[in-house]
């Protein structure tokens, strides 16, 4: 217990000290945005915040997961190792991106191709770990009627679809200031409960390992959460710093993670509905463009960005999200611990 | 399950969907808010915002607490029914303010003592409540030790201290849009999960009428913050409606319950803590004035005042607030369910 809230609190100090020293050092090295010609005009004020300020959150969740890593080591199977893995691989797809836009100024970065390419390794390897690993196998919750849907074989290739969907989600819905990071902390709660109601469910049945693994992904959950809320110091808005694709793919390879972890990829779509929103935004206003020849569904896509041309401020989408996202996840956590 | 997640999910929608209607009628009968002359200059903009908005959260919560109340009827020490009578009876104190400051455009309201005089009589009795409830009497948890401190025949004047000093601090926190609304929703997620601990502890022990007790008490949270986080589309900055001192007292007479029937008020102290910090800023500042012949420690108070005019936006002083309730509420959850 003592782990866990050290976890959560001592993520939120470490960010909230790391912040005034990395932000002027970021800003000396010119990781500045350079803002999206094709977002709001509004967003030209923009220019010049440094990015990768995800890189706080990285460190913080890095550092603190390893130190308080509860007890027993357990190998190839550690989620805490599973966890860390997938989010820093994520990751480093962002940084190399975020890299080539701040030194070379180009707004591209890596080119599609070579992102996705990354990213397709990344999914597959880690649906693959999923699947072998004792305690998730091919199984998924089914939520609200408390039965388990077997993918068999088909698990890798869709959940690797699914990774690869989470990680561009989160990159995507890092649009506005402070968006990301306030659902990550709603939504981080919760996926700790659902590591929490596991472990003690394996606590009855005395599965000492299930216990410390489910136990090590709250820890790791909990520090991404309280990592998200000292970085909303900087982040909100107006923001200082943003968290870069650096920043967002990190979360969404933790988010990802923590859901296919604890079996529930399907309460993911729920609990994360604004990341799926995010994403599906972009893809429904591509067809449409293609298939009406120049005709636009939402104003913008993103679908934050429709939003705000429709005459919300940020603030008012971020704290909109932020109840949106509470709502889904505790009706969710609920349903899961009291079934 | 379905009840709690209904009683969330309802409490939401239809606060959501009585907002378009409620506010234009509040207007239309010049409930506007009279600015109070001492608030910082900046606030004079609100003139006129209806109040009494609080009235929507207070029908939709008394209104899905009797629809959905679980089951068996346990007479007089129904906690579903107590939480209701204290935060109504919070409640009535405080429309009767809002209601003579909107008729008679007089910004005082009730005289300080009228005010106080009700409120004595709700502390002690609900406190006098808690004392001969056979779930509750008078031994509070010390939060972290996992013990019990029995304060015998004192829990009724302590304890009606307490009612008398959070259903104040609601009021006093209530003074930027959106500011109380977003730390209930969070603490209030909070006191649900308290409740639903001490249910699954009730259950482990096989105390039926305790299970029913604790399952209705988390509805009741639930249905608070479900209708917070509808108010907040309405409430948050820049904010169509104000709670009003009918929705603050309500919220604290809320918390305040909640806390006192899960024998927890130890843990309001951490879970609450800016409510605590609002009142407690105001004592610290009158002292101080008195004392120094004139000088103030704050540059205004209550304490989110002094952060306004340090240079702090509304809308980053709740994201604040939110952030610090939220790192306290989920330690405190923790340490209860993993003693």
């Amino acid at each position: 217990m003592i782990r866990m809230i050290a976890a959560l609190v001592g993520a939120w100090l470490l960010v909230l000290f790391m912040g005034p020293k990395v932000i002027p050092f970021l800003r000396k090295l010119h990781f500045g945005q350079t803002i999206y010609d094709l977002g709001p005009q509004s967003h030209q004020k923009k220019q010049g915040t440094p990015v990768m300020g995800g890189l706080m959150i990285v460190c913080a969740v890095t550092l603190l997961s390893l130190l308080l890593h509860p007890g027993a080591y357990l190998g190839k199977w550690d989620m805490i190792l599973a966890l860390l893995a997938v989010s820093l691989l994520s990751m480093l797809v962002g940084f190399a991106d975020d890299y080539i836009k701040a030194v070379k100024k180009r707004h591209e970065g890596l080119t599609p191709w070579q992102k996705i390419a990354g990213q397709i390794v990344i999914a597959v390897a880690f649906s693959a770990y999923c699947y072998l690993h004792p305690m998730v196998g091919s199984k998924i919750d089914i939520p609200f009627f408390h039965v388990q849907w077997d993918l068999g074989i088909f698990y890798i290739p869709l959940m690797s679809l699914v990774v690869l969907f989470m990680v561009n989600s989160a990159n995507l819905q890092d649009g506005l200031d402070g968006l990301l990071s306030t659902v990550t902390s709603v939504s981080m709660t919760g996926w700790a409960a659902m590591a929490l109601i596991m472990m003690q469910a394996a606590n009855e049945l005395h599965q000492a390992e299930a216990v410390t693994s489910y136990a090590s992904a709250a820890l790791f959950a909990l520090a991404v959460c309280g990592a998200a809320m000292g970085f909303l110091r900087f982040n909100r808005y107006p923001a200082k710093i943003f968290l870069g694709d650096t920043g967002s793919m990190f979360i969404g390879g933790a988010v990802v993670g923590m859901a296919m972890l604890t079996r529930k990829p399907l309460y993911m779509l729920l609990m994360n509905a604004t990341l799926v929103a995010s994403s599906l935004s972009v893809i429904i206003q591509r067809i449409y463009f293609k298939v009406t020849h120049g005709k636009r569904i939402f104003k913008m896509s993103p679908i934050h960005h429709h939003f705000e041309l429709s005459g919300y401020t940020e603030t008012q989408i971020v704290s909109m999200y932020a109840c949106f996202t509470g709502i889904l996840t505790i009706a969710s956590v609920l349903s899961t611990w009291l079934n």
